[in-house]
């Protein structure tokens, strides 16, 4: 197979500092389409991956990122999806078994196949390649697992769509965020305020339950109803059984307990990031109104172009920082402190 | 308020043995019914409550049984659901609210107003006496909350219904157990060998997870189309990923995430008995194939209606084992060495 030299930002070895670096592309098969990448946006967990908290064995050096937004700029002979000039996103994946009955259902996220659901960075493809991923200036990938960005969204704003949009979009398309329906968002991060704009326009009445009240103005202005201090043990008492779904942005270790009984009967807490250590339950915590606890990952590609429409739709773009590439290492940092309002998007033209 | 004095089971303090006594029930008000017990089925928490080990301030002393099945031996004038000479039973509640949310949706067992379920025994109703459970020759309850037992069960084997019965349709029929569904019974004990006979009766594909083989004639016998042993590990590998939904009636520690891998993509575990500690379950367990950990507690009275009438239907009674009143001691022991199959009923008159 041929391949092309591409600048790239990766991580030489497991909590090293990211470097400008060249990486390899296929030459697009048949089914593939190249992509000019023009931004990538920066998720927590491309922190944790490179450096080496996932438990992953790391195939260093290693690009991160799977928030990719470009323009297509060459396709393979037998590619029908795509035309040149299409702008598109790439997310979590690239590629499935697509045999499998979650692949066929468009549920690719959960694979079941010996493949595997392919992660945009740092694993083996089915040609055996580890993938690399989109803190670069292009990248080539199957038709199927690229994304049509609505015209009406800014490139920029649309890139941590694919993987921040879609987290939260899933769980609150699955249980039924809409009119009527009383939906709070823990944690106002990089997760938290796209769960904020798109649980407001799926019409749910939406409180976020944020550690402090110091976001609640952008809280509002995103569209939120209420606006709640965690660290105010009233809120507890006050929206006690309150809910119809919780949607956990946090991956830090919480008090499920106390989170679980602001949910109604038959109220549902999904929890979307992932705390290192199990979580503890109450049983009667679920059994006393018949609450449930889930959890759920991104989303398929069905899923994610009905999310990037509906986002079309309503005019829905993340809340972000744009930075150059050299302030990558620096942006890893604000991100680890929490401070980004709220998404950093590197802009792939400084690369 | 006039009374009557009956005969009685009763623990006259925590932890000591049951012995007869005498307790009052109340004069039929306009609304009640007057209920000739015949039968009353022994549960696991009425040894759990008379031993004072669920933490209740205790009523001692105290008549457990929330199994009850008998037969209406007089009515208030007011009364238009039942008549003198019908069958009926008495499950775990005998009142609630009637106006909250949940009581006007028929979940009065999630009563969120202030009177909140009344227990059939050790809650203060809303006459302010304590109740007193069925171990008994009568009992006295609002006729909203005694239901039909229909005329093809036998009232000893249907007596368990009212609370081991609805316990397990409950979840069953929320999660909908039904033809081509997956369902895995876990533990076959009072609870889960009614949810075999029930989930069979939906049209499931019913497995029962126990600890050894030691049960599986009986539970191919009672509809199981599969048994398998926990004690195995090979089951948990062979049965990855494979039901739509896991029951559990298992009260002790389980291994949450090993059951939890059992699950399919968008499976359910439902926990309805009630270990003593915290749940702990893995992110990842939920997270990476959108599972739900939920809890489910007993059914409202609509509900347990549409049981006894599906039961009725099926001719599902209770696996049974009758004893005498003075027998009950020496019941509680065998229960808790897991010592009966499945469900032991006190032939009421011998009290």
């Amino acid at each position: 197979m041929n391949h092309t030299t591409v600048p790239a930002y990766a991580a030489p070895a497991a909590k090293a500092p990211l470097e400008r670096i060249t990486v390899q592309r296929r030459e697009p098969g048949e089914h593939d389409v190249l992509i000019e990448i023009k931004y990538a946006g920066i998720c927590h967990s491309d922190i944790h991956t490179v450096r080496g908290e996932w438990g992953d064995d790391g195939h260093f050096p290693l690009v991160p990122g799977h928030e990719i937004a470009g323009v297509v700029t060459a396709v393979g002979s037998g590619v029908t999806r795509h035309r040149v000039g299409d702008r598109v996103g790439v997310g979590c994946f690239v590629d499935s078994c697509r045999e499998c009955d979650n692949c066929k259902a468009g549920l690719q996220q959960y694979c079941t196949g010996e493949l595997g659901m392919v992660g945009t960075y740092g694993r083996p493809g089915r040609d055996g390649e580890v993938t690399q991923g989109g803190y670069s200036t292009h990248v080539v990938v199957d038709e199927n697992y690229a994304l049509r960005i609505p015209v009406s969204l800014p490139l920029d704003e649309a890139a941590p769509l694919l993987c921040a949009g879609i987290t939260l979009y899933s769980p609150l398309a699955r249980w039924q965020a809409g009119p009527g329906r009383k939906v709070a968002i823990v944690g106002m991060g990089g997760l938290g305020h796209m769960g904020v704009k798109i649980a407001h326009a799926m019409g749910a009445e939406v409180t976020v339950l944020s550690q402090s009240l110091r976001k609640q103005e952008d809280g509002l202005r995103l569209g939120a109803d209420h606006f709640h201090a965690t660290s105010d043990p009233a809120t507890f008492e006050k929206l006690a059984g309150s809910f119809d779904l919780i949607v956990n942005t946090v991956s830090a270790d919480i008090d499920l307990d106390a989170y679980l009984g602001l949910l109604a009967t038959d109220g549902t807490l999904v929890q979307v990031g992932a705390p290192e250590r199990p979580l503890a339950v109450s049983p009667f915590a679920l059994i006393a109104q018949r609450k449930s606890l889930a959890g759920s990952m991104i989303g398929g590609i069905p899923e994610t172009q009905e999310m990037l429409d509906f986002c079309g739709e309503h005019g829905i773009g993340a809340d972000i920082e744009v930075i150059r590439a050299e302030q990558v290492n620096e942006a890893y940092e604000r991100v680890l402190a929490g401070d980004v309002r709220y998404r950093f998007v590197i802009d792939a033209a400084t690369i």
